[in-house]
């Protein structure tokens, strides 16, 4: 295939086991700028990335969402010790297409860096539960901010398989 | 910087006018096949690419969407001679999330073998409109899909400047 580009979209991978090895701040850097490069409707940019590049902290965190949504003692973003949270302006348009693509960039990104990463979509769903408001307020997420998504960020303990491609999802019209 | 993903996160602009040339069906695949290697959630890939490789058709849509939309006789999707359709199944949770990571696999693929791109979000807006639903039913997006957005791709014949980034938008805790 000769290009790193498409190599990378192919070799991305959901990873959930993570070593307690910390990323170092130039990676994580590298991350957070990819993400600020995605497109946005109407070039708007109403988004932050907050990363927890903390392991206690990010665990702090996975527990409080396990409690809002009664999630088991075990739940703990799969032990990565950084988690970056993408949110945007409530009520905006654009703001999971947006906050998505963002995403995408930091999971390439990373791949492409030798770290790994899963999406992760809890923190979307709770994000108003008030214990984890009052954490995400902590970190200086607005208060006006929705999450997007979190993406777990470290390094893998173990290789995930590619799951095989659904057939039938792709026409041309001549 | 010598990482040509990271490159092409930040090389990637959207470009508003494109010449009539088409694209050739080789890099077309390419671009599906990009798509179809974004994450979903559950791994679902509840998902359609359509691609309008026609320039005739592909303004039969831009005319299409512009009556539904009340847009302006020159609405032509800025000249692309195609484009590509990212649908969903209707009501799914994750549909807006992997739908837009999958098209930013795409601008990100485009631009690593040369071609141009632009998000258009006005499908999205108006995929139930009779008339436009009528035609997205005759190029095989299922009825119980909503389209995600669709992709403008083509040659461009000028170059975009790239905007800012928004100040503030990224935080470490550390």
């Amino acid at each position: 295939m000769q290009n790193l580009v498409l190599e990378t979209i192919h070799a991305r991978r959901s990873t959930r086991a993570f070593s307690s090895a910390q990323i170092d701040t130039k990676s994580l850097e590298i991350l957070l700028d990819a993400a600020t490069w995605a497109p946005t409707g109407m070039g708007k940019q109403l988004w932050q990335f907050t990363a927890i590049h903390n392991a206690e902290k990010n665990l702090e965190l996975a527990k409080t969402v396990a409690k809002a949504l009664e999630r088991g003692e075990d739940y703990n973003f799969y032990g990565a010790p950084t988690s970056i949270l993408v949110s945007y302006q409530r009520d905006e348009n654009h703001a999971f297409l947006d906050g998505s693509a963002a995403v995408q960039n930091v999971l390439l990104a990373a791949t492409s860096i030798g770290l790994d990463t899963c999406w992760i979509n809890q923190i979307r769903v709770c994000c108003d539960d008030p214990a984890v408001r009052a954490l995400l307020r902590s970190y200086g997420v607005p208060d006006d901010h929705i999450i997007i998504a979190s993406i777990a960020v470290g390094h893998g303990t173990k290789t995930t398989a590619p799951k095989p491609r659904r057939d039938g999802c792709v026409r041309i019209v001549e």
